[in-house]
């Protein structure tokens, strides 16, 4: 039988190669695979569903991510899925796969994460699994929540000329993991050497401990904005653009020098000799709103704090373009995480 | 910091330990950890949520499982779950952890079970994450269904003096395990030696592709019975019965010789110097559905196909019992799989 690596499909490819000529069975399902989440119609509310699974290893290191954060970050990772459709998360079931090196004191401080998670959310945890593991930890979360039909958002909606906006800043996470790693490798083979966090606890928050941006919703609510396209900024912005671009039948132009970013992440690339730039690109796991709007919503999107308009939907035979700070125009690519080529 | 073993508390009680004092946030969480699903209220139906986590090694071994029969087995427990509240699945995602041992046809083969089980049963696959793991193959499948709400059936409805019913038979599925481990060994010892599955395939397919016995539900509907109480037989009967007991509140009477055995699996019990009855309250993964229903309701059981009575609920204070063949009286006991203690 022949034998296709995974890595030559990469993560998105597999799952459409896995899920093509899927057919829904169900009057109720309206929305399955391609987007955020699920969409399901039971009644006078609409239901969204999204699911994500952590490995040991892989997306963690328990080396430097203390079980409490990483609950956290689990649940609201998924509560970032359900906000980036307009909707509001509202059950959670955790699975847990668990080896024979956790105890329950250390399930304790996990579960106390996803549970501070979902007290500040909202959340309720409704169900799970809890299983023996032969290695490491495995966390897999599915949630819930509901929204109007009339105020979901898709990545397909984007339209020409709407306007680019983007939350927080771009980097940042990608940064807190580079620093976490490199002090990593320092501690272990100085153990008295003094880890180098002092200023920079900004970047490890937004890697440890990352926010869904509920509070962008509310903002844009409050204001009368309805995004017409919006993801969250979970592969790193390249990545997220071309899927909202590919699924709107669009291209779109950013800047460069529209980008967020932050400047602790700036000034820790400086000195790691990386190019912002490029981490703002496809560094992933910011969990910001990246969202497209009616040219005609400007006005209403200015007082907006914390959120920016990074560029325009253009037509698609234009392609999805940076403009550098000299000018110059670059193709952006999904850089964004393979971790089967890894 | 102290250190608790996992194995202590067992799956159950560590499960009741992480999720004690959980208060519902959310006016649609109407029944959150504790029974088969949890159930929500979006509208006009209920929505019902089950997820269940498999794990390599633990829960399934690739040497004699075909990666087809595992995903229909994966995503039918899940159904299973559903069923066992009086629902009807619906929806599923579906997240696979993956190490570079497989393929992408090996997760063809994983897909084409997991999709010929949806098509069977009408549910659709709305999402799911793919992601790389560091070493084997893990699958968390979370399911939605659906139910009005004067249909649901909880574990917690048994009254005294209902009868308690089983479909099918008990421990096939476990008996399928001990004949596969078996013939792996023999094979391991002697790669000519011939597999004696003959004669056997029952109990092959039961462990290998069970069923979600959504054919009884309808029987039951169509004679107008609807149980007091239910779950499916996942992880032994003495285990099931003991939770609708507790939850109930009740205590019941179990008749050794009422108990449904399979022909095949008693003969491969007396051959493998088993205890067939021991196997039947205690071996999992038969994925009947055990429930109680009226003493009133006795007439119109009795038509029903592949349906058993096997005792009836008592006062709690009578414990929960097995009356065995010569009329003695045993406690049972949730020897349910432990895998913390494997």
């Amino acid at each position: 039988m022949a034998r296709t690596e995974i890595s030559t499909l990469g993560e998105f490819g597999l799952i459409k190669h896995l899920t093509k000529d899927l057919k829904p069975l169900q009057p109720s399902t309206k929305k399955a695979v391609g987007d955020d989440c699920a969409v399901m119609d039971f009644g006078a509310k609409k239901v969204l569903m999204t699911t994500d699974m952590l490995l040991e290893g892989v997306h963690f290191n328990l080396e430097y991510v203390p079980l409490k954060h990483l609950g956290y970050k689990a649940a609201v990772v998924n509560f970032s899925d359900i906000y980036a459709m307009n909707g509001t998360p509202t059950q959670i079931t955790v699975s847990l796969g668990v080896s024979k090196r956790f105890s329950v004191e250390d399930l304790e401080q996990l579960y106390s994460g996803i549970r501070l998670a979902c007290e500040r959310y909202g959340v309720d945890i409704v169900g799970g699994d809890t299983c023996a593991s032969m290695t490491g930890l495995t966390i897999s979360i599915t949630c819930l929540g509901v929204a109007a039909a009339k105020d979901i958002v898709y990545r397909n909606g984007a339209k020409l000329n709407d306007l680019i906006c983007v939350s927080g800043n771009l980097g940042t996470a990608y940064m807190g993991l580079q620093l976490l790693e490199r002090e990593r490798i320092v501690a272990a083979s100085d153990d008295k050497a003094q880890l180098a966090f002092e200023g920079k606890e900004y970047l490890l928050e937004r890697q440890l401990k990352p926010e869904a941006r509920r509070d962008i919703l509310e903002a844009l609510h409050k204001a009368g904005v309805k995004p017409t396209a919006m993801m969250d900024v979970s592969d790193g912005l390249s990545s997220e653009l071309m899927h909202i671009c590919s699924q709107s039948g669009v291209g779109c132009c950013v800047y460069e020098d529209k980008l967020p970013i932050d400047f602790q992440a700036a000034a820790l690339a400086e000195e790691m000799n990386l190019n912002i730039v490029t981490c703002a690109l496809n560094g992933g796991e910011d969990y910001e709103l990246l969202f497209t709007c009616s040219l005609d919503d400007y006005e209403k999107l200015i007082p907006i704090d914390d959120l920016y308009i990074i560029g325009h939907i253009t037509n698609p035979e234009y392609g999805c373009n940076l403009i550098g700070r000299n000018g110059e125009e670059l193709a952006l690519r999904a850089q964004g995480w393979n971790a089967f080529n890894q």
